[in-house]
């Protein structure tokens, strides 16, 4: 028996996100059916966590335990030929029996891509979100460095979804212009539901100069998500990788 | 009656290529419905030149006349409401009335897309060839030099395809590294059916060291489409720019 695991990437545009779903295309399912393939028994994985349809990822993390016989490094080859194009495994490890993409994750990191174009742009319009003004990047930037640290991110959880605990710790919360395109990166040991989505929601107000930092501020304290801006659309979003200890 | 040009960008990646055809869902077909709606009558549109399945574009350009109502300086916003995402009019401008999107082209540049990657890339398989090695691209650019300059290109022309006059004239023909990328950047002042994948599949032979420089002078010198290499797919290949006089 052989634990593995599994570096994935995926174009989240034509799947109903991450976990298994009756009735709907969703990763996990595709996955788990080509795994079953290559190690010819049934493979249920586990991912460090869900992603919402139209999300993508860059370095999503799976585990699972195997009694198949493929070599380890016959893995990434084997996907490559059944696995569709938008969906591929970038590598393959045997690690220790107690490891699991889930639970042993120490932290996480999302990539949020913003276009700046007023014109539509066929190839941004499932990876980025357009946006036909130009945002004011430094105040984006100040407040994403006011959520570096521990907070209470209840503000930024999904409406009507319950956390026990919705304490998190920010490593890096950065914003980048590369050419058109705004480009953030935020790394935490964890996310609530929709949390991202929704920070950066408030942070292009505030490019937009219709929400102040200490506005944000006082949202971030007021631990309601009734305070917050609208969730960012899911396509600019990609789970960029997952860090374990 | 206005004479109207307009750039459009389209992703090919779903379409059946830019030319109309029964029982397929092609770019022209599509901007022609969108069109029809915008200005009231039926438009029928003239393309620069057709792009096949999958190819993509970033600047072609079509004419057509009109006697519908809508200011010129509106088009843009209201086929960005009509269209489906991957195709969008990036400009229209009211043009004399002999102008022709294909008959007054004077030139055009095409770009072709190669990703060097051993691993599969969810977000370049349909924008992109990617190739599981390094090319030399040195030697790929001592062959497109090569081909500046007017030459009988009938050994890249489609297999089968009948031409009057097969000499073109190519005005820049580079090859540049991006990152993992090789972008081949083509102009020339026309281009046979397939002729700029049917040169690529050559230079990426040669990328390869399986051509020479010396094979493929004898190629281009052969006036024979039998000598030369594999054509190289679809999905690389972009319509950048089209140049009137």
């Amino acid at each position: 028996m052989r634990n593995l695991k599994l570096t994935i990437a995926y174009d989240g545009t034509n799947y109903h996100g991450f976990q298994i779903q009756k009735g709907q295309m969703t990763i996990q399912q595709v996955l788990q059916e080509t795994l079953s393939k290559i190690f010819d028994h049934k493979i249920t994985i586990a991912g460090s966590g869900r992603t919402d349809a139209k999300v993508h990822a860059l370095g999503q993390v799976i585990s699972f335990s195997t009694t198949g016989r493929i070599p380890t490094q016959n893995i990434v080859k084997a996907a490559k030929t059944l696995l569709p194009s938008d969906i591929a495994v970038l590598d393959a490890k045997e690690v220790q029996p107690d490891f699991h993409a889930r639970f042993s994750a120490c932290s996480k990191q999302y990539i949020y891509k913003i276009l700046q174009s007023k014109l539509p742009n066929p190839f941004y319009t499932n990876y980025a979100l357009i946006i036909d003004q130009q945002l004011d990047i430094q105040k984006m930037q100040q407040a994403a460095d006011i959520i570096i640290g521990e907070h209470d991110f209840s503000s930024f959880k999904a409406s009507g979804s319950t956390v026990i605990d919705p304490i998190r710790t920010m490593y890096e919360a950065n914003w980048q212009k590369k050419d058109e395109q705004l480009i953030f990166t935020i790394k935490g040991n964890g996310f609530l539901y929709h949390m991202v989505r929704n920070l950066v929601g408030c942070f292009i107000e505030i490019g937009k100069n219709k929400l102040s930092i200490d506005e944000f501020l006082r949202i971030l304290q007021a631990k309601d998500r009734k305070k917050a801006c609208k969730t960012a659309p899911p396509q600019g979003l990609y789970l960029d990788k997952v860090f374990y200890g």
